[in-house]
C-alpha cells in the first residue's frame, strides 16, 4: 500500500509574527508544530481535503506521534517554508517528513519532523481506516 | 433581572510560562483574554457549571464583546491574580468586569476589561436564553 | 497630528487552520486578536516598518487598549480578510480600525475592533514619542 | 556526569481550558507541548530555578528535539498530571521523560515524550555548558 509516487511533495510559506514568539526572543518550540499542522493542511487541500482534521463520515485526522528536531530558532519577521512529504500510506495513517526552513537564498533547515497521522473515528477515537477516496489522492493504487 | 447579590466576585492565580510570552519579553495581549477565559470558567465551576463554554442543551457561551485596558506587562514567571466580577446578568447575556493583578505584596493591575458573554445555540449559533439552573446560580431571583 | 490622508487603508488574508479554533467548533475569540496583529504588522510593513513590535532604537508598540465586538464566527478552512485602517495618530499613540471579514463573494463582517496602539521604552517600558520616521510614514506631517 | 539520583521526578497538574482544545473537540496537539513545558518550568523552579527558559548569564535553555506519542485526547474541563523525570545529564544538554495523564482513579496515559533540553548562549545561540548551580541541583557530582 505504498504511493506509487513516493515522491509526493508540497511546500508553501509562512511568516513568523509576535504571536508565534517567545521572551527567549525566538519562535516558542510548540509553534514550529503549528506552522508543520499549516502545512499538511495546505498539502492535503491541494489534492482535494480542504479540512483534514474533519473528514467527511465522521473521522478525524490525528497526529499520533512525532519526532521531531529543533535545529536553529527562527526570529520575528522571518519568513519560513514548510516542506510536506508524503513518506509512508497504511490502511489506518499516513506517515509524513516535514522541515520548516527559512525561506532566502540559504535556505537554511530550522527544523525536522517526522510525523504520523492517523485516521480515527470521531465518536469513539478508535483507529479507523482512512477514506478510500484520500488513499487514491495520496496515490494509492 | 440584575442579580440581588451584585458583588458576586472569584478570584484566581495563574502563572505566566514562556508559552504566554512574547518577543517583547512581556506577555503576548491576546493571552490575557485566555487569563481571562480562565477566570470566568473557574468562577462558573464553583457555582456548578465546570464547562461554561459547552452548556448542556446544545447551548454556547460565547464572548460577545470585550473593552479591554492593558495597563502594565507581566513577565515570565509572574504569578498573576484573575479577578472576575458580575455586572450585569440579562435573558441571553452576562456581564462581567474582570481584571488580571500581579499576585503580591503591591498587587499592581496589569489589566482589566469589560466582558460581554452571550448564549447561544450551538447549531445556529442565534441567541437564546441563558439556561435557568445558571441564572439562579448566577443569583437571579 | 492628524495624518492628512486619513483614509490609510490596508487588508490582507488570513486562513483559519485548526490551531485557530475550540471545541466549540469556531475560531477562539482571542484568535482574533492574533489575526488583528498580523494585519497591522502586514499594513505597517508595508510603509518600511516590518518589525513594529521591535522598533529600531529600543522601542517597542504595544496594545494600550482595545475595543472589541465578536459579530459572527469563523470556522475551520474560512478564509479571512483583514482590514486595518488608520483612525488617528498621537505623538505617543495610533489608533487603528480594524476588521476581519469573510473572503468571499458576502464579505460578511466576523469582528470589528479600535485598537489603541501606544509606543513604549523597552527598558523602563514607559510611553515614548513614536519614532519620527514611523509618523511621517503614517501621514503625518 | 549522570545523575547519581536518577529518579528524580516531578509532577503537577494542570487543567484544560478552552484555549486548549480545537475544533476536533480534543486538545490540540502542539498544546501538549506546552503542558510539558509547564510541567519543566515547574520541575526546575522546585529546584531552584524559577525561570530556566532564561537563565542567569545570558544562557538559555531550549529544546532541541522532542520525540513524542499521543496516546489518547485530553478534553475540555480535564485535570490533568504532567510528570517529569530527569533521564540523562550531560555537560550541554539534559534529557527528561515525560508524560502527561488524566488526573483520576484510572490516571490514563494521554501522552509520553521524551525531550532533550540543550543549553545555549542566548545572543550566538550556540550551545554552551550548563550552569554549574544547574548541574548540582540536577544531581551531578
Amino acid at each position: 500500500m505504498q504511493p506509487e509516487n513516493n515522491s509526493m511533495e508540497f511546500s508553501c510559506p509562512f511568516k513568523v509574527y509576535l504571536e508565534d514568539t517567545d521572551a527567549g526572543g525566538i519562535v516558542y518550540h510548540a509553534n514550529y508544530l503549528k506552522f508543520m499542522e499549516r502545512g499538511r493542511t495546505e498539502f492535503l487541500t491541494s489534492i482535494g481535503f480542504p479540512k483534514p482534521a474533519l473528514l467527511d463520515g465522521g473521522l478525524l485526522l490525528v497526529v499520533h506521534s512525532m519526532n521531531i528536531q529543533f535545529r536553529s530558532p527562527a526570529k520575528l519577521g522571518d519568513c519560513l517554508q514548510v516542506g510536506t512529504k508524503l513518506n509512508k500510506l497504511a490502511r489506518t495513517y499516513v506517515n509524513f517528513l516535514q522541515n520548516v526552513s527559512a525561506d532566502g537564498s540559504d535556505s537554511q533547515l530550522l527544523c525536522e519532523a517526522e510525523v504520523k497521522i492517523a485516521c480515527v473515528d470521531g465518536n469513539t477515537l478508535k483507529p479507523s481506516a482512512l477514506p478510500k477516496s484520500l488513499r487514491l489522492a495520496l496515490g494509492d493504487g
